[in-house]
């Protein structure tokens, strides 16, 4: 795997990252233990981890604290995605066969489980309660977005739902990797703020990103079928921005009317594909990016400010 | 409901624990607000809270902590039982419909993995950090050990094996917030162990005792079948000692020929329940209560200590 430009410098620090993660799942169930390391050796692209361990150095922060921040939000992520794949039915995750398909429900749930509350440990090793507080708030803040999802039968929807939405699933815990490698940074309100601000804009805009991928990704490199949201009845930025500029149609009525017939669904992406939502899509996203960036902009002038301001120019650039 | 003795003098603190409670599962999915409405009504006897409640106040810990505390450890309970529930399939908890039951697998992890993450943000109420680290490891303890059982084909188990079952099932929580109640008070460490221990042997015997009631309760109390976990193949005490003074039957064998043929199993439950072995587990359970309420011999002699003891004694006489 080529090694993205930004995690250069912190390099030596994600492997610390992950000898953690790992050790912390050491269980006492053999064959748990190989579906969990699988999970964590195919981990992405470590992007959350980048964004604690970057803002922290950058603001002088404990190393060893930032490392286990780290370690705990990209266990919380993992825990939500076990259980997500639980919640969804899926049987690969990353090309891997996920818990669920392999085991049970019941393994996938406790998996999930034992997963958080090691999350909550290793968080508790940087020995500050605000820091633990959000972390709690910010799980509840992710679960209560799908679930409000899994009850929300309207398909109706606005950029404010949609913007709540993916602040939920998405930002809130890029907001968190910030804002907590800030509280164990020597600075003060004003500074954590502007960083916490820095992580919702790169959180915002990379799930953007994502959603807009979604409808132009090549199949192959997704994963998935292409407009797979849309398939699922998931409304996400493009489809809104389609409507919202095509007065004729009543996005609630066309949707239905489409559902039921492949091919009108089929013509549908074909025209959001090929409309300007998806450059609008973009420049929305590019807007939460340029907005990151203004709030380093008083940040001393290092290299993991580099780093920082080159992640978030991958985030609207990377084409999966 | 009549109001155990012991509750009298926290009676003002669990409506507080519970009003607590309550508050903070108001998250905006209606249907979701009246079942865990529901769970939390129908909360047992709220053993765990009294302990948190009754070991803080002898100790002269801080009252509102000790009820964030207390809140916090129900709704860790809560957030398992809801989980079981799933991993058991069952359809009723306590004579109510199970989330399970009444919406889906999604809405059963989902609502689950909302309370724990109520429950640890409660925690952090308490700013203390140790408190915190304890909380997480007490639900990894109670996790691993599903996942022990889950996985762990074998029927062989011996007392060291049960006990550890039971320890992480029970006592690891009753421990928990009797431990958990020291840390909120001004006491050193000696006196946090004691206290500590406590809760385990409370927890202890409490498990014990409900292994028993399996055996010899009324179906109609209990609200299972008679002997439900040796039908689903777990062996408690009252089998292990059963088994451990006949020696001329091997466990093993005898289980697995008498898993084919109800009859058999009948009567095996039979003459368990007839057996010198309930009495025997009594005694184990009853070790324990002495051991914890020597742990109390040099705390203070107040109402809360006197309650203490009331809940130890009543552990090993409830019939429910």
């Amino acid at each position: 795997m080529n090694t993205l430009p930004f995690l250069l410098p912190i390099e030596k620090q994600i492997v610390k990252v992950e000898e953690k993660m790992r050790s912390q799942l050491n269980g006492h169930v053999l064959e748990l233990d190989t579906a969990i390391d699988h999970l964590i050796n195919s981990g992405g692209k470590r992007i959350r981890p980048a964004i604690a361990l970057l803002t922290g150095g950058m603001l002088g922060g404990d190393e060893s604290k930032l490392i286990s921040l780290s370690a705990a939000i990209e266990l919380l992520h993992t825990a939500t995605l076990v259980h997500d794949d639980l919640i969804d039915g899926a049987l690969l995750r990353r090309g891997i066969a996920t818990i669920n398909s392999k085991w049970s429900p019941a393994a996938t749930v406790l998996t999930g489980d034992y997963i958080f509350a090691q999350a909550a440990r290793l968080a508790s090793e940087t020995n500050s309660i605000i820091l633990m507080r959000r972390f709690s708030e910010t799980l509840a803040t992710i679960v209560n977005g799908e679930l409000n999802q899994l009850f929300n039968t309207s398909i109706i929807i606005d950029r404010q739902d949609y913007y709540q939405r993916i602040y939920a699933k998405t930002a809130s815990l890029f907001e968190l990797a910030a804002e907590a490698a800030a509280y164990l940074s020597p600075v003060d309100d004003h500074t954590i703020n502007l960083i916490k601000k820095f992580g919702y804009d790169i959180g915002m805009a990379f799930q953007i990103v994502d959603d807009v991928l979604d409808f132009t990704g090549e199949e192959l490199l997704v994963g998935k079928p292409v407009a797979n949201d849309l398939r699922q009845g998931v409304i996400t930025l493009p489809a809104l921005l389609f409507f919202e500029g095509n007065k004729r149609m009543v996005m609630n009525n066309c949707l239905s009317r489409v559902k039921e017939n492949t091919k009108e669904l089929d013509e549908l992406i074909f025209d959001i594909r090929n409309s300007g939502a998806i450059d609008l899509a973009i420049a929305e996203a590019s807007k939460f990016i340029d907005s990151a960036m203004d709030a380093l902009s008083d940040q001393p002038n290092c290299i993991e400010r580099s780093s920082l301001l080159q992640l978030a120019d991958y985030i609207t650039n990377r084409t999966h």
